[in-house]
């Protein structure tokens, strides 16, 4: 039996797919939210999305639906279609919120749903805020990211590889059914709150200050590895390992000099250029300078003795690995790290599982759970919710609303 | 006069620098929460991050504290920690919320505040799970993201110009809240919240299937800009503009080759390698050949040409701007779009400003606010909060703990 979570007792019904509408359910059920993912009876737009096994099981589908139950039903057909509104719909003093990032439209309009539930929360993502087709590829291309990715002098663009603005509205997609249902707890009132994926994106980029910078006609250019506005970018040992270091805070700065045994030289170089090296902003300009300081002194070491030197001190650095040695060497990628675990998955077999990143003090952690298989809770989640005994899932499944009983 | 949000009436306090905790609290700001930054007298240690204006004001400061209030306090004196404590601490059936990015230690220590109010709800983000120093650099290093992103055959690393992991746990700090004062409201009951930003990492290499493929002996490789597991990546067109093409899903890959007119010569090609290059893993595995059918049809054609065809029949895909583009040529980044209003900020002048991105139907969208100046409620919100008048204000102004009267 499952221990409650901080959500205990929230039910999610989502009908979504892909990286962030699905993360965004995911977050509330790894915080203990009965979530409902919907699928069509062959599984969703994203039930074969790569990363697979050598068997075709989507590594993909089973990070980004842990914890959730599933049920698949025919929704070409107008009973399923029915019961996926039902569900929506169902009552309860803590369900009726519902999400998805198909258009809202058919089974999915939100004026057809809050008929049946006027109290209902619907979350609509959408890939642009017209309802075209956006993901965050094509969101990244025309936020102008790839043109300042990557070394200076490099042509044409760099792509992300994490997609990073799926990632962002994922969580975003979790702040906004969280703020609606405190507002319903307080109100009584349902609404429909949408998001779009490339207004994320724009945001941001005004968040962070590449807008305003543009406009004013010094749009970031490319900077390679380095930390822009400071100090910081990569670095070789003596042993040909990689490493960053950052000099961002004035403390960041003092313990890297103190531990490169700089600062002479720093306070020399910062005379000579006429440069308050204390500042941020000048180690941005010396940032040339300041490299051809650094580097020798951390190429000179080994990283076992500069970890024990920056570790002691308190130096704001990282190793860069590879994911292979992320995955067989880094104890913090392992059970040791309380916020994974070992689970069994349907299809993949025993693999590691991250539990949420978030830790509340009220609640004992829940540990990661697997995703469902397809359809798995079909015949439950039919009963608990809508009543539908045994016969009558029997019914469905004669017509072919539903694959198979018990999943 | 501000009209309500979906969460007026909440307040906020915050005591925090950098990306993701101000992000955290200036989400909850935008949804109508008071959020109260705490800072020193002399301004955080992000107060002077870059990008800055050409009188040293910073872009980045006033993008990541939008409609909040200020504070400035002598946070080494005891009075002032004495004060940060009672505002964090004070009370309010919707207040009682505090966030840091700090150590948990000194007056940010959650014992001793709550000690004051036992129903407060703290959310500490530190840079790992042990309190050691990290940022989203030095995050991305471990995590293995740097050797997966650009051209392959390329040497080294490709850091991240986008704090990813920050915009990510930035989210996830308003989630925790959120979900921490529904539990609260439930129960009474207040706790303390933690999150690392490298677990945030962590957690997402698992849910996006980075680990478990490198764990079966197949890391991710560098795939330059081209979309893993199905087909897309980016061309150049006929005017030397560059368009980022997506064929994920089965609709997004039939209407680009209808666009194109190349469903022909894609059957052949599927007949060719006896692949079924209606499956997206196939089309990853022919990329190189579906790209030379492509690429020629593309530079064959305008961007304004294949515009109109992509938009019309629906195709998923986006063009590579720069930033400059974005800011001068595109409606979507104009105050055309809602989310965007000109503000008039401090320190700045008129700007462009983003509201949240997320569209809460039971409230008008609240346009987005200026950043406060360094202490501008200074003297407001602790009278506010905590009855201090003006007589007491003027000692703590002449005592040297507030920087000075009305902000």
């Amino acid at each position: 039996m499952t221990p409650p979570g901080i959500l205990s007792g929230m039910r999610v019904v989502e009908a979504a797919a892909f990286v962030a509408a699905p993360l965004g359910g995911m977050t509330l059920a790894q915080m203990g939210a009965d979530v409902i993912r919907i699928d069509p009876l062959a599984g969703g737009l994203d039930h074969h999305r790569w990363p697979v096994t050598e068997e075709g099981t989507s590594l993909f589908w089973c990070g980004l639906n842990k914890s959730k139950r599933s049920v698949a039903l025919d929704l070409q057909s107008p009973q399923g279609r029915e019961i996926a509104m039902a569900l929506a719909c169902a009552p309860g003093e803590n369900a009726g919120l519902f999400l998805t990032n198909f258009p809202p439209r058919g089974w999915l309009d939100p004026d057809k749903l809050r008929a049946r539930r006027p109290d209902l929360i619907q979350l609509t993502l959408q890939g642009d805020r017209h309802g075209g087709s956006a993901v965050d590829y094509t969101v990244n291309a025309r936020l102008g990211v790839p043109y300042f990715t990557g070394e200076p002098g490099i042509e044409g663009a760099v792509n992300h590889v994490l997609p990073a603005w799926d990632l962002v509205t994922g969580q975003m997609v979790a702040v906004g059914l969280l703020a609606a249902e405190r507002h319903r707890r307080l109100t009584g009132e349902g609404q429909h709150v949408k998001l779009a994926l490339q207004d994320v994106g724009l945001a941001v980029m005004n968040h962070l200050g590449f807008l305003e910078e543009a406009r004013r006609g010094r749009p970031r250019e490319r900077h390679g590895n380095e930390l822009f506005g400071a100090f910081g970018r990569d670095f070789t040992t003596a042993d040909g390992e990689r490493v960053m270091v950052v000099g961002l805070t004035a403390k960041m700065w003092r313990t890297l000099c103190e531990a490169l045994g700089i600062q002479a030289q720093v306070d020399a170089l910062g005379a000579e250029l006429g440069l308050d090296l204390g500042q941020e902003g000048h180690r941005f300009r010396a940032r040339r300078e300041l490299a051809a300081l650094v580097a020798p002194r951390i190429a000179g070491r080994t990283l076992a003795d500069l970890a024990a030197t920056f570790d002691r001190l308190g130096v704001c650095w990282g190793r860069y690995q590879d994911v292979a040695q992320l995955v067989r060497d880094d104890p913090e990628c392992s059970p040791a790290n309380p916020m994974f675990s070992t689970i069994e998955q349907a299809g993949v077999g025993p693999m590691l599982a991250a539990g949420l990143p978030l830790d509340f003090s009220a609640r004992a952690r829940l540990p990661a759970a697997p995703a469902p298989r397809l359809g798995q809770h079909t015949e439950e989640v039919l009963h608990e919710l809508l009543g539908i005994d045994a016969a009558a899932f029997g019914r469905l499944h004669d017509q072919g609303v539903v694959a198979q009983r018990g999943g």
